[in-house]
């Protein structure tokens, strides 16, 4: 498709690669970019190092047509996403006076310190647009084709419907889910056929165990309504030829 | 530290990037390599894309001590995983003797069908070695620093256990945790000093709300016991110091 629209996500954090905190982000992403009908193409989990950050973002955002980083942009020492993507672009850090009005009047409103560390969030790379916070102030931000927000995940989600609307949008992708008690081995052969057919549908095929039975969940992907019904049905037609039973799981 | 270990893990799958799936493997590994002194460097969730898979491959192993890729080495068309790898090494994919002869085994004592697509389940790029599967017998496989593992959790989960014996070991990083109600702004300044205090150590602050209230929990990491308890009484002084208290939420 020569419209489609693609994205990577690049996760900036230690505690991510240490097992101490579970990414809750990239599953969210993943589905909202979905449904914007944007291709999540590639993620990448890097520590807050800034080469790692820098090679990540470069290689992301030459590559595909949106870059979301989440984490790394909060007042402490370890928070140094802005600074790489600084680098990255091979421009300064400034401060936004936009950002830097909002935060002192969100801080002094509510009699908190404004210290130096907090006036660090209100650093952009030169040239990046603020992405609005709902829910803490402290800004995200956009410059060319990469979005960078928070790492909390609800700041991260607020950031992300601040936005959304702004995204270039692609045809969206549908899909078809059928499962059978039948194991991929059993109809491998037939799914390769029906990937033959329809060369414009991906078809994946996911093995589970039930109570130790082997079965298949069977995920049919495409644009075109009318072609995934048919060789969704072309799918529920091979597990009946092998003595099985199509059970609909999802229908997203 | 020149003994450090490091690792990145290759994540392929479609069904991560489509949202489908939440992956569950990046949790365990990271936790996992963390008791083995292994560094977790880097994470890459590609599409079940040959290229994708080459390119990301091929990048980690040349910049990280081990590999470890999960997913795609199933029956079915789109277990491309084993075929990636052979690209990625430049070598011919043969058909193992052994995991042959085990998967035959396996079938035949259960009434299975020996299919030609189950049988490409003992595949394997040339001057790999199998890893066990405990768990439904299709084995992984080691190729050089790469080491090739299936994406259902419990079956990478029984892969893991049979490699790792096998894995370099570096230092094990040990960890402090303490969390406070005071804002990350009103810590930073002191973690600051903190951090170049114990250049050799690794804190990061992770900001938290509780009841609408923040808080910071702070992570102090390393291989020196010694330093690491040290640093972690400097920061709980610290955080006296600001009117708060340390509440230590895990030692690990």
């Amino acid at each position: 498709m020569s419209d489609r629209v693609t994205a990577s996500v690049v996760i900036v954090g230690n505690e991510i690669l240490s097992g101490r905190t579970k990414d809750a982000n990239l599953a969210y992403l993943a589905v909202n970019l979905v449904e914007l009908g944007i291709s999540l193409r590639e993620v990448r989990v890097v520590a807050d190092d800034q080469r790692a950050i820098v090679d990540a973002v470069n290689a992301c955002r030459a590559a595909y047509d949106y870059v979301f980083t989440t984490g790394g942009i909060g007042p402490t020492h370890d928070d140094i996403t802005c600074a790489a993507i600084a680098v990255a672009f091979g421009v300064p850090v400034i401060r936004h006076p936009e950002a830097e009005q909002v935060l002192r009047g969100f801080y002094e409103e509510r009699g908190i310190e404004v210290t130096d560390a907090r006036m660090k969030m209100a650093d952009v790379p030169e040239g990046a647009r603020l992405v609005d916070n709902g829910v803490s102030k402290a800004p995200g931000f956009w410059i060319e084709n990469v979005i960078v927000m928070a790492g909390i995940p609800r700041v991260m989600q607020a950031m992300f419907e601040a936005v959304k609307g702004d995204l270039r949008r692609g045809p969206v992708v549908g899909s078809r889910s059928l499962s059978c008690a039948i194991a991929e081995g059993t109809i491998a052969a037939g799914l390769q056929d029906l990937q033959d057919t329809y060369p414009d549908l991906e078809i994946g095929s996911y093995p589970f165990f039930n109570n130790g039975r082997p079965g298949t969940t069977l995920v049919v992907r495409g644009t075109d309504k009318v072609r995934l019904n048919e060789a969704a049905e072309r799918i529920n037609g091979l597990i009946r030829s092998l003595g099985g039973e199509a059970l609909p799981d999802r229908l997203d």
